[in-house]
């Protein structure tokens, strides 16, 4: 059903974010008033094969260009703005962002070509944007990225609150979270609250920041040798932290990446990494420094193949190889589909003769995203009269949900949704009032939405079957084979060795493809026929195996 | 170097289970007396497509066949008695294990037509098997499945010990260690050491399996509806606690799944299980039972497609769909790879309406294998002169030798080896004596090493880039196309909505084709470079993508 809001109602919607970790994109409509809050992608899951990204299917937004008034962006992560430049190309929307993701979107608008048209302005905590119906204010949060913003959308039938990304961090790096201003926006009150569930399942209070920093001190304080410190990039406050206890333990910093050279310059000229300039030192410089006098901040906390720390690992890196008595910090926890590359990191960089610090017990890293107690601190400050859990999985949305009902929102006052879902309110009622095609998109290279299933289907039974090509050439006429059939296979088995195999298979060939021209009306279609059903049973039989089989008719012209 | 072994020296070695989890396969060697202690199979990781399993290279027991006397298995998990088969097929050697493992290796062996030839013995805690040279003893220990049991090899130059999988669960499902047989193998003198390092890195002592019967039981007192519950099908005491519990709350059993339906017939059968016959129910009776009165025990707690579990949650399961009201408990962990697929079944089974009870933070499950604290216990009580940490990634091996050191054994007498390492012993000494072949093997389909890195490349390029297609048929002599070039691609692009591509690329083929046959001396290796050239930077230029181009060129006969 065609989503269908009222007059004197306010349409809530996801194009992303729900059901899901990553391409959080949410909209507020009233009359011919939209306000998008955040655009982002998703990586794929590995049964994407071969996918770069995934993103949301903008078609509601171009269909409604002519209302939407803006694209507000709570904070620089990839889930939340990687979509812009795929989003832009479809329709130019104005881009509201505080000054980190501002310079993230910017690097990033200019790499696709899309800066000169592109119409970006610079937002604070006390930005008001105002439209006509609507207008748009902000709260600060802590999240693992500087300048998180909670977003206010003020509409005719009530505020709805868009957390964004958060956690209490109430010793963090950089400011903390505004309290107060949270406070009085829920005593002012709150229509509805679309909420972070990333960390639903997790019953605690998340650590602080500062005290991975303590962390970081200590263990800089006892190593003797030099330190490799891998981290999140976009994780400025680490970063400062880190640089920090690099400078009061007298070592010199060398910066390896070319993300994290990014950050550390977008952090030092926004005044987030406020060590000395000259802490800083030249990758060709630090192999000159005593080991015990320098530290080298890179990527590929991940396991990442192309990233600084496996071509240290493995040898490869230009200038920087492992020695023994070096010290490897993770400052980081494995996504998990990331976990074996991780590990596999962590045995050759120990095979090497580092010395590896990882994992959770070590207090060296924490998450961005506030535990069940801190999603009840948002609920209660915000008190919300309806409730939609977002950014999270089904199963983190339903715990959300309960956690809100256990804190007073009553259960039919909270909706579970999916992407395109439109829930339609007015200041006493709330009914889901449609649904819009809000399905993936995969882009692939410099191909948006040209992989399909049926592509990815091929793509599995390739990666696990490999292919087998059967081609010949034939005059329907004459009912002859003029040349082949020929067999060349790929994935499959190794063709040198298996002479054997590909003879019989193709005096099988041979016999189904001349029995099939003998048939009248014989065409393309039934040879196909022939070529499969002989090859197929011929092949489980021997080899136990499935390949996808690929026949390939040839007629003289 | 091919390994040496003096006389007077005993050799220890492993064919697999150094620098990984799986396959454990190790070996003891004194002059013409060789005991194999484990013949497991390692499952592949991700980037291994297609794989079934890994298995060691066998190649240096079957070179020494005449002198292999003896395998003697420790337990009844995969790791451990799934390449019996496949060693049996190349060296049939006299198997000895205890009744569960035994029980599991005769079903493998059967499935396999390998039975008939077998020769099988079962042991218990007090055999001792006598060589000429050498005998072997046992020592009972704690572990995921019954008949855990850990290896004493004597010989002239000193006492081998393997311990097997273990951990110290002080109150067992069945027997506990047997602590004081431990201690007098120690007392008499272990001269080598093989211990289990999986839980290397995990500093805690690991929980008992009877914690775990008592969170069980709790759960079961307060679920009022039915209890779907999943867990490892050779975790027979889980199966007996959760069958208990089932008994105690008045509920009956239903089994689902292969496996799980031949571990509670084992285990009935061997005394494991032990609650009364009628406890247990038929699947198609349950759903005429109450639902409080309902306790269906499955496989698929790893979220296996094709497993029961899975096909419950999504509607393809013969007798049983989720209710809303069912309890589905996970009693395990995610392997890592499996963290995706497990994680999207609980959003599944949480869509249909189930609650879902899983994660350690319930004490549903507990791992099999010891930490620190037990690896420091077994390495106290057997106080080996010589230590080679087993059964582990580099880093676990590595943490596990620390652990050694910090308990007294010298770091010059721990030896972190890789397979097919020889470390010879004397009573006195110690030295690596060589290395043999000791590679991994794969098995896909019935093919057991005919695939190799190559097929392994293009199945991993055909999985993220698919392939094109390009063929003709050619008269040399006549420098002619006498048909195509056609282009047929599959994984690529969704050919159907790409017909200008494909024909913009047949353009390109012909000229390039045309071009090369009327160079001097063209053969069939320049046409395929004509091909590769011509359409490679087309295809990039278009689409960012690096697809796998197969030529093929036919000629008439």
């Amino acid at each position: 059903m065609k989503p269908s809001i009222k007059n004197n109602e306010t349409g809530v919607f996801a194009l992303g974010g729900l059901g899901e970790i990553g391409k959080n994109t949410y909209g507020v409509q009233f009359q011919d008033e939209i306000i998008i809050v955040d655009a982002g992608i998703k990586f794929p899951e590995d049964d994407l094969l071969g996918i770069d990204y995934v993103i949301p299917d903008y078609s509601y937004i171009v269909q409604n260009l002519n209302k939407v008034k803006a694209l507000v962006i709570t904070h620089g992560h990839e889930d939340h703005i990687g979509g812009i430049p795929y989003l832009l190309r479809q329709a130019n929307i104005p881009i509201y962002a505080g000054p980190l993701a501002l310079a993230l979107i910017t690097n990033k608008l200019e790499e696709h070509g899309l800066l000169r048209d592109a119409e970006l302005h610079e937002i604070g905590e006390d930005t008001v944007i105002k439209f006509r119906k609507t207008s748009v204010t902000f709260f600060r949060t802590t999240h693992s990225i500087p300048d998180a913003l909670g977003v206010v959308i003020k509409t005719p039938s009530g505020n709805i609150v868009c957390t964004g990304d958060f956690k209490f961090d109430f010793t963090p790096v950089g400011e903390p979270a505004n309290l107060h201003r949270m406070a009085r926006i829920g005593e002012e009150g709150v229509l509805c609250l679309l909420s972070d569930s990333t960390n639903a399942e997790i019953p605690n209070f998340t650590q602080s920041e500062a005290l991975i920093g303590d962390s970081i001190q200590k263990i800089f304080e006892k190593v003797e040798g030099r330190i490799i410190f891998a981290t999140f990039a976009s994780n400025i406050s680490r970063l400062q932290q880190t640089a920090e206890a690099a400078v009061k333990t007298g070592r010199k910093i060398a910066v390896f990446g070319r993300s994290m050279e990014n950050a550390v310059v977008n952090g030092q000229k926004l005044g987030y990494i406020k060590v000395p300039a000259d802490s800083f030192v030249e990758a060709k410089e630090i192999n000159h420094l005593p080991a015990n006098e320098t530290m080298i901040l890179c990527t590929g906390s991940q396991g990442e193949p192309m990233a600084a720390l496996s071509r240290i690992a493995n040898g490869t890196h230009r200038q920087i190889s492992i020695q023994p008595g070096d010290t490897v910090v993770f400052s980081s926890s494995p996504i998990p589909g990331n976990t074996a590359s991780v590990n596999n990191l962590i045995n050759l960089l120990s095979e090497a003769g580092a010395n590896v610090i990882h994992g959770k017990i070590n207090n060296i890293h924490t998450s961005g995203h506030g535990g069940q107690q801190e999603q009840k601190l948002m609920l209660r400050l915000m008190k919300p009269k309806f409730f939609i859990p977002v950014h999270g999985e089904y199963r983190m949305l339903k715990i959300h949900s309960q956690l809100a009902e256990a804190v007073g929102v009553p259960k039919e006052d909270c909706f579970i949704l999916g992407n395109g879902d439109m829930l339609a309110l007015t200041p006493e009622t709330a009914r889901v009032a449609g649904h819009f095609n809000a399905g993936d998109v995969y882009v692939d290279g410099n191909g948006v939405g040209d992989i399909g299933n049926i592509v990815l289907r091929d793509r599995r039974i390739l990666s696990e079957e490999g292919l087998v090509l059967a081609v010949a050439t034939v005059d329907y006429k004459k009912q002859e084979i003029l040349a082949g059939p020929d067999i060349l296979s790929r994935g499959f088995i190794y063709m040198r060795e298996s002479g054997e195999l590909i003879n019989e298979g193709q005096r099988i060939l041979f016999h189904a493809i001349r029995k099939a021209l003998k048939e009248p009306n014989c065409d393309e279609a039934a040879l196909h026929t022939a070529i499969v059903d002989s090859l197929q049973p011929f092949l489980i039989e021997k080899t136990e195996r499935h390949p996808m089989i690929l026949p390939m008719i040839m007629e003289l012209d």
